[in-house]
């Protein structure tokens, strides 16, 4: 029988400030990428999302990225190897921490946003990554886009990779991401995101913008949860799986 | 043979911004209290840090704080208790990935400056920094001054506590410290600091400023090592402790 | 004929975080509360509402506070006196410079959160905050609870005072807020809310928590706007006081 | 008689990090670029450079960065044009806002650290800094280099520009400054940099690393002053500069 992960950004609020729902969420993805504080996240924050993710044995990932509040880690920082090295290691620990207080444990690290983008071509801010997670725990899978200079790096340093599809962006022929400045980059309509994850599940394809049929095998497919919509959306995913009787659970 | 653990605050340097010299206080010390970023710390130097304590095989303790770079953790902030304690959580996560990747771990909790001063009488505030030692690792010693809420909370809570008293600072005839902002507080003649604490090592006791003789049983003597003088004097302790057979090794 | 200012909390959202609904707030309110970045309130953001404000002709007042994100600046910092003073003067500053790039200036100054409430009876505060208006512009009106230490500094120091009551908050016996800690401390029927606000203005009321009628002559009146029930609360304020022939304007 | 400016980054120390002589540098340089909280300068500092300076009469500029504590904005980060220029306005007002309860004003605007270096080339990002001292103030004058995109776009806005040149950096032959991370970079011999700028100063000269004879006319010469040699070394130029009887004076 096939099986997916579906995978998720959770823990985003901050302080007095509320994103996403958290809680619905929880109950439709197998993994939860969990800010770390440095893009969002404050700890009360952290801790009461990891505890829930606990709870409902969905899986921790540290959700790590740029410190840089103000920008949400969408803006690429020229940060210095060795910092990036550091500030990864201090996030995955932070979370670590609060996980491991809440009853589970960091199972696997994904970088956010601009750190997630910079390095499928970054190479020396690909390696920093690396490094951090080969520093913190060599045995922490990492989750990245097929075909990036992160998981090239991270298969050389001997960590376990897994690849992931995206449920509502749109591809390129080649196989990347189309940029969210173009219009049509962020699909919306739950039936067609749906249909689409069960054909890169099932058949392993998914269309690109100009029609051409790409192969991806994902392990993880990633569905946003930051709106309404996006719970709904998310939610229609996780039931046309199971009725096609697709394994919905974390990656091995 | 009597003998001591002498510990001092590291690590906190900040970007481009230094402070101390963590170096030669690891020369000195058997514990390192090291910032954990809240108030001090960036990870970079954190790093370099519990390497640097790791290679000298100097224990490396948790120094936790108040959110608060600009007040460099010394105002107290009216933080709610079930905040601190995920902000400890988090704090003390982040510097042991950091100190692990180093070579070493987190040995010990001990708080930072208005934290530490706040929960000598604090109760709310105390029980949430222990509740983040027992939810993180409740085999985790914690450091404080003794007849505080903060080690009573954390032995009620069956946390090892270690009690420490302090080689440059003078003390009331009730045995708390006598407020910075008095003249007098802070002690810098180094011949007469060792003296001190030499006493305090070897017959227990520590004048007042009344000249009150106060009973103390330290398990750790804290030394300052933030400007030169302070390591000068950190050396001449050291230096009359060992030269009076007294041996010099991290509290067990 | 009565007139009245209504004011009321904007500008508070943070990068990727949205609170409140601003363009609604600035249809009913004359006085527009402006966060300055230091609990809320991104640059873009504050701009943006600048610009907003200043096309609607509402007046903009600069909602200073303590420097603390992660609490909303709701949250007492024991901030010494002088930097409590720099720090509010580099948030007029910063929000007067893009008050007047968006086509308006700073006309008033009112506290935020924990530092509203702290300088009703801390005077080293109230002062500080005092002397940071009177070293900006001492032709600064400033906002704030009647009978408050601020207030009283603010006088003695030769600047203008504005009074406000609060729309949908209880008040004890002796004219001050119940604590939001307290059940019943923030009221949420629109009509009975929008009936004590008419109440305060035509016959200078207000009806404390045990049935004590207070003696009010605000010149201004707090409306909250962060929910959108609070914004139909607003809406309805305003319909009540101009059916009654009241004239909403800023105050003189 | 030849007249020239020096100028000067001050106000960079930030709560309890100490950067720099200010009080030193003030008795050297002309004009201070005073930090805007942004990459260093917490208000109390800014508040104190500002008096200083005030006092001493040297000229205020707005010395504005990236919003990036822990990089001391020396890293490039891809902030939105629009973000950009508000983040700007914010860092111009809040110091006009200190400079002027200190009894001076914001005077000039210059760049700091990666952002001076980014809007040499970066288009856009020179825009937004441009667009945001037209909405501020389109009288105040800016500092940079000699045929940068920031200059053009400044002249091109109607601002009055202002060409520096650097006392201690060595220059490509097309008159870029090398790269720090170039050996030789930096100069330090106080006596060969004294006599550059009076070459520069005198016979509008300065040697590239290859030997190249560079034309240079500054009005503005900037000298560093963040370490006991770099102060020393702004003294001995100001002393040679005396000497030769070049007026120290801040640009007009």
């Amino acid at each position: 029988m096939a099986s997916i992960d579906l995978n998720s950004d959770l823990g985003e609020s901050f302080g007095a400030w509320r994103l996403g729902d958290d809680e619905a969420m929880l109950t439709v993805v197998t993994s939860a990428n969990i800010a770390c504080g440095f893009h969002a996240g404050d700890p009360t924050t952290l801790l009461t999302t990891c505890r829930a993710a606990a709870q409902r044995t969905v899986r921790i990932g540290a959700q790590v990225g740029y410190h840089d509040l103000a920008g949400f880690g969408r803006r690429f920082v020229d940060v210095a190897p060795a910092d990036l090295t550091a500030d990864v290691i201090y996030q995955i620990g932070a979370l670590d921490g609060l996980a491991q207080a809440g009853g589970s444990a960091v199972g696997y690290v994904k970088p956010h946003g601009a750190l997630y983008n910079t390095i499928v071509h970054h190479r020396e801010q690909a390696r920093a990554v690396v490094a951090a997670v080969v520093a913190y725990d060599p045995t922490l899978p990492v989750l990245g886009l097929p075909g990036s200079a992160f998981l090239a790096e991270a298969e050389a340093a001997g960590l376990r990779t897994v690849t992931e599809a995206f449920a509502d962006r749109a591809y390129t022929p080649t196989g990347e991401l189309v940029s969210r400045r173009t219009p049509g980059a962020v699909l919306s309509d739950p039936e067609a995101v749906a249909a689409r994850v069960l054909r890169m599940v099932e058949r392993s394809e998914v269309e690109a913008v100009d029609g051409t049929i790409l192969t991806v095998h994902p392990e993880s497919v990633c569905v946003h949860g930051d709106s309404p919509a996006a719970v709904a959306m998310a939610e229609r995913i996780r039931e046309r799986l199971e009725a096609a009787g697709v394994d919905l659970a974390p990656f091995v």
